[in-house]
């Protein structure tokens, strides 16, 4: 017999922007928010914010929640402390938030009966405790990876948590999952990176380094953005989906150098008749 | 002896972004500007929103003015319409717009002794009659490529018409010019071309087409918004600047062939190395 989620407290490990964010949404539907922090000085300012009603550096705060939602970095989601396994309740409904779906799946699937990975895919650019806002999830995809042995308790759970803060539900499997996110966004943060190393080096290479930069327009800056974020993040991404990574960088080589070959070889129609096609397309990804 | 640009009227060929921006701003300033356009429904247009005092699409509107800006597309730049080239007025300074300069410089060297190469750079997102707007040039670099034979009055007024409208003035070697936007604007349009194609291609690969679209976030709308973006202007670039667009572009496979070489060698302290650098390097480009 299950408890439906909203009756017991909600458990956030970590309020980063993303934990931080729920704690704030899920307060402002009435419901019981408890918070697990790793630092006491993280607490103290969570508290201050009023990101959670509980807010502790002591696992046992997460008793009695009916369903945990654990907001960590992807490398603490797959090497996760022992002493945080152990205060999940054995009962509660357990989902993460980490941006790679099946190592995390392959690993909790051995620590919790009741684990459900999943992706809510909101914004970034900030991150720790004073990231947080509300809104943050309002109309942004929320995807869960279940198995054949999914419980659907925990599935619904999952969903309406999504649900209840706006998102949007989806669910595939964990590996089109990496798939996707490897070519939509993990890959794109390399290109973007590499185009920012080239500036820098091109520019010294024909030693017009001040020109080039007083001359980078919003074009460079909006197709820079990505690759120059937060490193850890982009290094994390590539080491745990590295072969969607991999794959989605020899895909993105290959039309790279599709385009060059057009432009080498003077094919003007067929190269306007490319970039048609990618003004057509890109509406498709908004 | 010359006149002072200022004393007599400004002619602007064409009123697209460019074109009747300028023609706002320089009335803003008490200025008189005639603008040659190509169609009677352009001119029609254009009177409607006030882009110039007088508008035609008779060459002979630009007799008497002091400076001519030729606002025309690349092509159109590269290879001039006869009447437009016996209309202009000798002893007139003549600019243009144009995103390409040595092709340029070296077109209009032969047809007007007062011509001197410029490219203010700002925003190219909208285009036509209705897309001039007041303060489009507020801030942004107006780059000049004049060489040991321009003349030092032509100089003086195209800069003084840059810092009129609240323009950078920058000067620099045609050449220079052209490598540095090679780099920073006209091979990122490939880069950024060639990830709306992979993402589709890939996609189509893993049979995530709809996936795909559905998790594309505001980093992949960011990193493709040039590459989506206006084809034939693309194509013009590419062709116009092809030598410095190819070096750019094997600069920067270079790039992103290291960093795959980092993901594949799993060197994952390099690669946050190389992602460090990156997030340092990128406000020396805003």
């Amino acid at each position: 017999m299950t408890t439906h989620w909203r009756e017991r407290p909600i458990g956030i490990v970590g309020l980063g922007l993303i934990g931080g964010s729920l704690g704030l949404d899920l307060q402002a539907q009435g419901l019981e928010v408890r918070a697990l922090v790793h630092r006491v000085s993280t607490a103290e300012r969570a508290r201050e914010r009023g990101l959670a009603q509980r807010i502790e550096t002591d696992p046992s705060v997460l008793k009695d929640c009916s369903l945990v939602i654990l907001a960590l970095p992807l490398d603490r989601l797959l090497d996760p402390h022992p002493d945080l396994v152990a205060a999940l309740p054995q009962d509660a409904v357990i989902t993460d938030v980490g941006s790679v779906k099946q190592p995390i799946q392959e690993r909790w699937d051995k620590l919790h009966r009741r684990f459900l990975p999943s992706h809510p895919m909101a914004g970034t650019a900030q991150a720790g405790v004073e990231a947080g806002l509300t809104g943050l999830f309002q109309g942004r995809p929320w995807v869960a990876t279940p198995t054949a042995g999914t419980d659907s308790d925990a599935l619904a759970s999952v969903r309406g948590l999504a649900e209840a803060v706006g998102a949007h539900w989806l669910e595939c499997p964990a590996a089109a999952h990496d798939q996707a996110v490897g070519l939509i966004s993990h890959m794109p943060v390399l290109v973007s990176a590499a185009l920012l190393q080239s500036a820098d080096q091109g520019g010294s290479a024909v030693q017009a380094e001040s020109l080039v930069r007083a001359l980078a327009s919003s074009g460079f800056a909006d197709t820079t953005r990505i690759g120059g974020g937060n490193p850890e993040l982009g290094t994390l991404m590539a080491r745990t989906n590295r072969t969607a990574v991999l794959a989605a960088l020899e895909q993105y080589q290959r039309q790279l150098g599709a385009l060059k070959g057009l432009v080498e070889g003077e094919q003007w129609e067929a190269l306007q008749q490319q970039l048609s096609q990618c003004q057509a397309l890109r509406p498709d990804f908004l």
